[in-house]
């Protein structure tokens, strides 16, 4: 059967002839902003989505509906695709390899993806090639916490390997019985551990790094980002006061890890920033790896405004192995703000909160997911761009507030 | 039955729930890159499309198939719509006056359409408004072509008064006998005409505005366009070595055009520049109108990524009454230049000479529009943001070259 699936031709007419067809695998935001940059790239998106009136799905006219654990769903959504890829990285790497050996065009490829899904296959080899992360050991069992809290005195961060985003799966015992009886509950419930040493975080960067199956690499400027209960609120780019040296070294990190681990498409390779103390007791800004997503990121959304080419655009670029679009950023500061589900949901509607906001910031640049209200969720951000960083942070944050609450904070 | 389609309301999964739905009427790129728009604005489209796989259909996901000239099916895609607005101007106002009197909310309304659709009507009324146009005069029969081609010394452009674009409806007679012909030929033909006096083309502009319902205006840069074949090849913004008096007239002419018509959404105001001659002998630009367009205009592609606010996004925000956004431009010069369709298509699949393209000029936007190739057709564009005027319209012009050639001039 080897072959069968990339000789059949997708015919549906929301593709255009002689243009890719590229299969997003996953229906959220990210996969929505990937189909604006479709459309006008001239390519076209077939999706594969868990309800008709997800994010992505509303706006796509190839949709199919199905379960992306399912090995016949995927193979319907799949076949004929120039190029599959997604927007989250839970689809089982067993379904992928068996399309890949279908003759299927997988982007990322598992063999990458394995180190954005499992945490400490990621650490052990991001330690082999010599990148900076925070020290770590595997969680099998109530001992190996006790001997990590010592070792570390305290300073312990506890994650679940798999399948944690938004501050889900990640832990900080605040002691070693506390730090114990968590260890001993998640490991009873199946869950896979594993334990890292806390950094005195000064700041979040980002770098955003986008490679071809060809081998041709860009990064974007380095991205600053704020979390608030482990949610990312806001990102800042270029990263305010950052030195040129360790940007270079961010950026070189970000595109060694892409090399290495054979990453393809969007790289957003997640970096805590600490003071590494100077010999005459200055500050000296030094990093560690804290995460890697193989997909177009939160911490990117700003280059849909911020950079020549935007990270949805680049990410299919990438992974039809087409030349990579020019990561320039357009404006002495771009902000991003993320959109995010108030604890309640205001009487006015939203498309008035819109009205508002577009009133007050003619300049302000509303991306909305077509996502009903929940506390917490990610339904839309804002980005601006300016040339003042505190003036384009505070109408960037105003601007995305007011979409979620309904008043001027 | 007065307000029965108002109070319907459109289910569709395209359509998230508390944002707007705005009906486009035509399946064109101009509803196509709206769609671009609407998506990242969190809104929605319902297109009315001739065929399935139009352009503007393959990216949409609710499409009613029908005839824009058939009330009926007007009905059955305007119903429960927030905004009905059009990407061409041939909709017969009948049907638009019927619609509105069921309580739907047409966007421009008739009464400034009639404006764009008949270019007599058109001339009559910016002549009464003060508004600077050429020469012009009905032409019902062959004595009074006759007569207008002596009282202008025989440069008569003749033009048809309904219908024309691309060149197309417009002739430029050698003698007073081929203008006799042709008046008798096309008036027998049932073709209303008029006539206008040749302007000494020393250039072409574009003022791009966008006004609301609620009345504000905003206004991009002058625009510079050059035409081939009597079709836009190339758009630069700002227009070089424009007098700073002469663009703030042009702002002013395209504001009150706007105003006094009551056009809604995007205006595009083509301009003839001459030289009115100085006292001195100096050159003097000076301007008069040559046609109107109420929707996104090809000189105003270069929006999308010239200025703060693409006039796709402003479009769908000024027939919402919503606030419009900032014209800023972003860069310098923005050139845009057209990609029409070659005498033959070359054998190099288009997806080949877009990664050609790509890989010579990585700051190039290339929007393609998901249309076949027809000689002269326009399938899609390119937009270059730049510092120098001239290396920025030859690299434009050389990429949109090889999409069509597969060939470097």
């Amino acid at each position: 059967m080897r072959g069968v699936l990339e000789a059949e031709k997708i015919t549906h007419p929301a593709h255009a002839p002689g243009m890719p067809t590229v299969t997003v695998l996953g229906d959220g935001q990210l996969a929505r902003m990937m189909q604006t940059a479709a459309i006008e790239l001239g390519q076209s998106i077939r999706l594969l989505a868990g309800a008709e009136d997800s994010s992505a799905a509303q706006v796509c006219s190839d949709v199919v509906l199905g379960d992306y654990k399912d090995y016949q769903d995927l193979v319907k959504v799949c076949a004929g695709a120039d190029a599959v890829t997604f927007d989250h990285e839970h689809v089982p790497n067993e379904h992928l390899l068996a399309l890949i050996d279908e003759g299927l065009n997988v982007q990322p490829r598992p063999e990458a993806l394995v180190y954005a899904q499992d945490k400490l296959v990621m650490r052990n080899r991001l330690k082999e090639l010599g990148a900076p992360v925070p020290r770590f050991s595997s969680i099998e069992s109530v001992e190996d916490a006790a001997q990590f809290w010592e070792s570390t005195g305290g300073r312990v961060c506890l994650k679940a390997r798999r399948g944690g985003y938004d501050g889900k799966g990640v832990w900080f015992p605040d002691s070693a019985g506390e730090l114990s009886d968590l260890v001993s509950t998640l490991l009873d419930s199946g869950t896979p551990l594993m334990a890292e040493e806390k950094v005195a975080l000064a700041r979040e960067l980002s770098v955003l790094v986008a490679r071809t199956p060809s081998g041709e690499t860009r990064v974007w400027p380095i991205t600053q980002s704020v979390q608030r209960d482990g949610i990312c609120a806001e990102a800042i780019a270029p990263a305010p006061n950052l030195d040129e040296a360790l940007a270079a070294r961010c950026r070189e990190l970000g595109v060694k890890v892409a090399e290495e681990l054979g990453v393809t498409g969007v790289l957003a390779v997640e970096l805590f920033a600490f003071d590494a103390g100077g010999a005459d007791g200055s500050v000296v800004e030094d990093i560690a790896i804290n995460e890697l997503a193989m997909r177009p990121h939160n911490t990117g959304h700003w280059t849909q405004e911020g950079a020549v080419t935007s990270q949805f655009e680049q990410h299919l670029r990438a992974v039809l192995d087409m030349p990579l679009g020019s990561t320039e950023p357009l404006a002495p500061v771009t902000v991003m703000a993320n959109v995010l589900g108030a604890p309640e949901d205001p009487a006015m509607p939203m498309q008035q909160r819109v009205v508002e906001v577009a009133k007050r910031y003619p300049e302000a640049k509303i991306h909305l997911y077509g996502k009903t209200h929940r506390p917490g969720r990610k339904i839309g951000h804002v980005n601006l761009c300016g040339t003042d960083v505190e003036a384009t942070r505070r109408d960037a944050a105003a601007a995305a507030h007011f979409l979620v609450h309904a008043s001027w904070d």
